[in-house]
């Protein structure tokens, strides 16, 4: 029973590090992955109204053959997770199992389905089936460059982060500096901070959807100035991420050929 | 008194080097930040008509208190400053503290409010007290990313000056250009020098709001040219940054672990 | 007669390492890539109506003039191609050789001019023409830098894949969020999840046309999230770029004087 | 006579690299400077109408006083031109120092003013007294960094050179498969492959001005693809001056402290 639960386990817990992938472990995997990618493009035609609507049955019937495996899925995980030493008491570990979020939303992707028999329409979470495709990411020949991305911006995080502080801090300041220009010209467009924050977002990013923009000279000479800081608020995250993966190609070498002291041989720990 | 001064003027003017925090000055640093954070919450929040309207006079008192505790702190770090020795004499040393920026800042931010009493209306100066903001930024744990930051910045100010300088004289060329493209096809759009700037602004930075753009075939293929180029000219900072964060990581690696062979202690050049 | 056919099959197929440039090899290169771009420029040229129609004579005769010269050459390839170790079968060789990308674009470009006498109208295949265009960048004075670049390309190519597929997956579940939150207020512009993905395309290039853009408050606040993160996956390929042409760079300069010490011959360890 | 003429030489000629800067040069530096941004100025603020209109006597009177200068100052600089050992010849020097760019720029600053009496309205040319704000650049602080900036450029300028040329190649291709998808769809935004150029530059650039964009849905796809393609693109020169900065910054220290072998002592020439 143990093994059969040991072996389950291996099977549905996608085992990314495991050198010993089983043929049947390797059909499972891209089964279910299949469904995933075919279930998010079900979701994504289904939303064309022509298509959704002529062929309803069709993704009615694929919902609920979905939903079944996904649902036996998820039982059989709980079932079996207590094979892993990390959630090994039969209560307490499934529940922990549970909370992990890669479960929840494993487990939001389908709830909705059943709560609707109960009246209660909570369909727009299926969207979260799409988060499922992240562990598509996971998977496949581009998990290495993925890895060195992943480490790379975790790395990096904190710079990353306080960029975003400091772009928050820009935008509430450039929203407020705009609303007061821009609020008895367009008393629509910039009708609040708030408002006048989403022009500042389309600046900062240099998107310009051109919905709102300054039309008065001072909200033009201002906007210009915040447009112009921007460039080096938007240059900041190239710049960090390039010279994080710089240090990290580095790293990799220093790994591979160790340095050596030219003076007596021996190996030298950086 | 002079100690209980010192030790208030430890209090008033967060002490970021410090190592010796003790508990009263983390509550009042939190309690402060918290102020000001609400306070610019709320200048967001009441610039929303239909919240600003109705919840007048939640926001008329919560205005009072706050200019009541700004004024205080204001008083009290003007007494207290005389303890720094940079501003330690009576009377010179407060009129010293009290023009740097951050201060004049501080003052900026609750004055308006008593100028209206003497029907002077400079409440739009109220949004300087956004830039205490900033201040914000010093503190909390993205305080070594945001150091490491303006650490680049700095080192590479007169590079990036230089960048803005290129931009700006390229800025006035390109819009005499566009002016003298476009003016007769569009006196509206590009009236004048001043305003094909402003065409020259959203498209160096690439924003394109579409407000302005060239319509005769002239001004376009000109424009094009102008845009490319601007591929260019946007590109530098993020190499220049690039290039400086990599630097600093290089200077701190080479700060930790000085280049000395572990085993025979000699020094090696990278 | 073989050695006639080895010396048109080096001329035919440009040869791009060999230095023994003929002068007659020199002169049919730089004839065919004028025919090229002339060829290039006739399409561009004769799409504007007002030229294509008052010009159309002129546009045939030189049509006519080209495939007769592509026709030539595509015949004489495929018969001088077994000059090429590679393509030395007299008929599995040719296949092979006719099957190449190149050769299959070199087809198209002039097939479709026969196929309209059958009736069956393929011209928009002429644009496949511009392809030829890329061979272009493999001549010239360029040559080095294209060389390098699309060395650094392919270096990083998993790299660049792997963001390609984040960014797939980013605006699969961007466009479904978007599309649950606007749908509603704008049933045209977020008329299906597809229709939604335009606006992510839109915004995660930064381009926004301004076509189309969330109205709703809360569309507008996730919009929001998403075109920053846009930011932060707009950054990576320049870093992972930036990286590569340094990689790059370290790589030929180690190459080109090899870490030995001039004085006394032995290697550094660098 | 010959000296005078030296000293004239090095007044009129800025002499960047001279330590020995009088206090007549600085002066006659700096009137200069400031003529030319005042001049610029004038161009751009007349340009406005209220003002260009009611003051019109004033700009009259300047331009009058401007070109005098600028006339005097040309007169002298090919006078005294032949003080350099480039440009000895009496004849042949100054008519090769007539022909240098920046001289002949001089000249179209002010010739239009004279024309102008021949009935020959060329003062459109005007505008190419902007160019005279190029010298500015040279000058001052920043002039380091500049020359920092110029190198990188001068240094990468075969590989920009390449990335403009792929980007030319690709815009080219892009318009004309825009072209065929939209022309039926939009006759008149797509109105010739030309046209559709318009379109590829505001997406390259990520510009996105918003007049042009593609409606039908194959044109939304490829469109997508392009975008897309052209955020790779886009990297490339942020790449290139990235890395460019990195090893220029390397050179400049391996210059100051040049590289010693650790076996033998002796500095290696790299």
């Amino acid at each position: 029973m143990n093994h059969a639960r040991s072996r389950i386990w291996e099977l549905v817990e996608v085992s990314y590090d495991s050198d010993s992938h089983s043929p049947v472990l390797d059909w499972y995997d891209t089964g279910m992955m299949a469904l995933i990618l075919l279930n998010v493009l079900a979701v994504v035609i289904a939303s064309v109204e022509e298509i959704g609507g002529r062929f309803a049955w069709f993704f009615s019937a694929f919902e609920v053959f979905s939903v079944a495996i996904f649902t036996v899925e998820y039982i059989v995980k709980l079932w079996a997770c207590t094979a892993d030493a990390r959630y090994a008491h039969p209560v307490l570990g499934r529940v922990k199992y549970a909370l992990t979020p890669m479960v929840i939303i494993d487990l939001l992707a389908f709830l909705p389905f059943y709560l609707w028999f109960f009246m209660i329409d909570l369909r727009f979470l299926r969207a979260l089936r799409l988060f499922r495709l992240l562990r598509v990411l996971k998977l496949g020949r581009y998990s290495q460059s993925l890895a060195l991305m992943a480490h790379v911006f975790r790395r990096k995080r904190s710079d990353l982060m306080a960029v975003a502080l400091v772009l928050l801090v820009m935008l509430v300041i450039a929203a407020s500096i705009m609303y007061y220009a821009e609020h008895e010209a367009q008393p629509e467009a910039f009708s609040s901070i708030p408002a006048a924050m989403w022009w500042g977002v389309a600046t900062f990013t240099t998107i310009g959807y051109g919905d709102v923009y300054p039309i008065t000279p001072l909200g033009r000479v201002l906007g210009s100035f915040i447009a112009i800081l921007g460039i080096g608020i938007f240059a900041l995250p190239a710049g960090i991420l390039a010279s994080g993966f710089s240090e990290e190609h580095e790293r990799m070498r220093n790994e591979c050929n160790r340095n050596v002291c030219p003076q007596c041989g021996q190996a030298i720990d950086e």
